[in-house]
């Protein structure tokens, strides 16, 4: 428990940031890989669709239906969730896929939760943002 | 715990619409009355300037640079954040200000976390979203 609270104090921002730089690294080069990310009681919402557990979880993610995808990633906020050491990230930023020249805003949150003296991927929210005007 | 856990299974979406409707509600009519819904642990990051605790949250939500403010939802995500009961909600939409014309895309992400048979906002992140394109 003290650990868990002196991680939380110290590192959760640095933590965020390398989490969102593996997490889309690994996504744009292959998806497929982010099984290890998550566990069994993980949740994805993807524009509004729901799935819970790593298989359904990487299934959906790959059976989007893009092959090129890059995400630029453009703010990126954490805060402690839980006093066990858990972590929020949000995100902001641009996706490109395929050949399509104009990117689109998207923003996703995620909950990191400690196991094992490491994170996993508990709540995933992804969501493509439309021009409000 | 049983009351608890069957709270997640049942109502957590529905928690989360009615926390978004009366959130906004209560923004846009007077933000000052926002105060019962933080508590002192509570944290807020408003386009990446942190605050903590229910008089530094409401000060700097009542200090933001406008008075008439409206909020329109356009997408509203949930899911359970924890065993006891946590909630996460994310909302994407549109934000005007003044007599300002053109609505501002942003994202928004609340915990809740139970409290007394009800909830109180844990994490707050606000971010605008700009064109991607």
């Amino acid at each position: 428990m003290d650990d868990a609270e002196a991680n939380v104090t110290v590192d959760f921002e640095n933590i965020a940031k390398q989490f969102v730089e593996y997490y889309y690294k690994t996504f744009d080069s292959d998806r497929s890989q982010l099984a290890p990310l998550y566990g069994p009681d993980s949740m994805l919402t993807f524009e509004a669709a729901p799935s819970q557990g790593v298989a359904t979880i990487v299934q959906k993610l790959v059976d989007l239906p893009f092959k090129l995808v890059q995400h630029q990633v453009a703010t990126l906020d954490a805060q402690p969730s839980n006093e066990r050491g858990g972590i929020l990230v949000i995100v902001s930023g641009a996706l490109l896929v395929e050949e399509e020249k104009r990117p689109m805003s998207y923003t996703q949150t995620f909950q990191l939760m400690p196991k094992d003296n490491s994170y996993y991927v508990f709540n995933d929210i992804f969501r493509l943002v439309y021009p409000a005007a």
